[in-house]
């Protein structure tokens, strides 16, 4: 077991191992001796984990509900999101009571937010199931809902009090759901330790996932210790992220984030060897890394595609993008770009 | 013209004056040198003040759009909420914008939900042109929609980056209105300044209204920067609110905030005399400064209904409430009680 200290505007700690999920009630316990719980979770995912984890808060003797929502990003919306906050009031629920994010990605964003509204904060376990979700989305405090207009626009920053990273429910996932998890693994290790990189290029990533996850979240731990609210730094976690949102896009969302991240990643670091940004060549290793942990390596659109979606995200502030850029495996750094430069650079590729 | 300086997790100003509604372009101007400005308004207000900060925001040359809803409580929902949202991302604002609250407490604490939740935040700038919204909702980063199980039930704590209080708006007012306002500075008086409480109970509040406004605007600022998340001395605020809260509720919210309040205040004060709470007899005083300001001095319900209302507030927590007691004009102080307690000293006035 590992645990990742975090100490941003709350401290809390991320736990991570085999069977970590068995704290639950001892955890929940020592953040509000007498509160009561709502398990937030998906259909998918409570088919498969909630009993264990109502089991585990019986044991413990606390009180709790369960909301279970439909899986899928349609889920992640304002309707959701209001029908979660009436069932805690209509349940009284309080300030003091606890909500636990049990899920992926969705999950933990959407629950995330309603911890941070309902009666303006109450606390909030993040317990993902997925690979993506514990090395990503579960740490770091960003929460949100999907707006028409699109994705993840309406949300806060909100910590959570404590992440139980359950390595067994790893075993659950199917394989393209691991794959994808891998994709942001692997931006780790570009982004900051080359170490990482090469266990995971070498196909180390499943014997050592404990090791593996703990690292990624202690990357992510620093980083947003420096930039919690997204000013300037934690914009290198978004290696390959401006392109991977336009792909998505461009694909109605058939195309996963993993697989558009490892695209996303690629092409950046193609285009920063070739314009001279780079001063190691990466992406050879890249896509050994990529095609290793079951990643794409070609991306099915035309720059001029990725440009024109990529530009109305919101990474893009008064004609000017920001892009993070490889300069060798192991350190990133932010390039700030006029979108016409952009465009010419996404050309050159 | 005051200046009130506000130190909480944002620092920022509360600009008190005649007309500092003309300084509004200027002011935005320095948060965000090429931001573009939402204006986010109800009908009633957009009739009388819209015209004249659109002027203002004309002669600095800055780009904005206009957001305007139905005035009323009903309009403080997650609908509206979600309306505002889309609309600013149909018209691709992004975080270094500006969005402006001008109007009341709906309108404030709409608003700056929405530039909490907009992108995981943008500037927001408070002008309040109410009494009740320059003394209490526009300082201190409250905000909130209301969900159909209870008012104020869904929102975050977000500090405005920038606050207008232009009492020339005032002038505008319709007297119930108005007289909604004087309730809360009685409330500030009598927590924590007693020369202010005698300054408002002799009918001095109009001829002094800058300084009225600032002095409320500093108590509640010192307060703020105590307990900005409100887990503790923050709850002085809510003198005479727990029962106020019970009132607007059983009269199904035919009885306005100030009134209810107005109220609450001096049953809390008689109970804490009856009781021997109170080191000094408050209630006539209380009962000389709300007749002064036109604000109503007997309450049409009877204990055992405010009882009932009154513990569904989200202020009580695992079976004790937290009521505030005068000890004296200018000093008030928590009680925590048990429910059975609190019914108890409800049936003694």
């Amino acid at each position: 077991m590992e645990t990742v200290k975090v100490n941003a505007s709350k401290k809390y700690d991320v736990i991570i191992g085999c069977d970590t999920s068995a704290l639950v009630g001892k955890k929940v316990k020592e953040l509000s001796p007498n509160g009561k719980v709502c398990v937030v979770t998906d259909d998918n995912v409570a088919a498969l984990h909630l009993d264990s984890i109502r089991d585990r808060l019986k044991e413990s003797k606390i009180k709790h509900e369960v909301f279970v929502f439909r899986h899928g990003e349609q889920s992640k919306s304002p309707k959701v999101l209001f029908e979660l906050l009436e069932f805690l009031a209509n349940k009284h629920f309080n300030r003091t009571d606890v909500l636990i994010a049990l899920g992926g990605g969705v999950t933990g964003d959407l629950t995330g937010l309603a911890a941070a509204m309902y009666m303006r904060g109450m606390y909030l376990v993040q317990m993902p199931t997925t690979l993506l979700a514990m090395v990503d989305s579960s740490v770091g405090g960003k929460t949100a809902v999907n707006l028409e207009a699109g994705k993840n626009l309406a949300g806060v920053f909100n910590q959570p009090d404590l992440v139980l990273c359950d390595t067994r429910m790893l075993g659950t996932l199917p394989r393209e759901i691991f794959c994808d998890g891998m994709a942001e693994v692997i931006k780790y290790g570009v982004i900051a330790d080359r170490r990482l990189f090469e266990l995971v290029r070498d196909g180390g990533a499943i014997i050592n996932l404990e090791k593996v996850i703990a690292r990624c979240v202690s990357i992510k731990r620093d980083i947003v210790n420096e930039d919690e609210y997204d000013n300037g730094k934690r914009q290198l976690l978004n290696f390959g992220h401006t392109l991977a949102h336009s792909l998505e896009k461009l694909s109605n969302y058939e195309i996963s984030h993993g697989s558009a991240v490892a695209m996303g990643m690629l092409m950046i670091a193609e285009i920063a060897w070739k314009n001279k940004y780079s001063t190691e060549r990466c992406q050879d290793e890249i896509i050994d890394a990529l095609l290793e942990n079951g990643l794409p390596i070609s991306c099915p659109y035309e720059p001029s595609e990725l440009y024109y979606n990529a530009v109305g995200d919101k990474k893009c502030t008064a004609g000017l993008i920001t892009i993070i850029i490889p300069e060798r495996i192991g350190r990133c750094r932010r390039l700030e770009l006029s979108l016409d430069e952009f465009r010419e650079l996404l050309k050159s590729n």
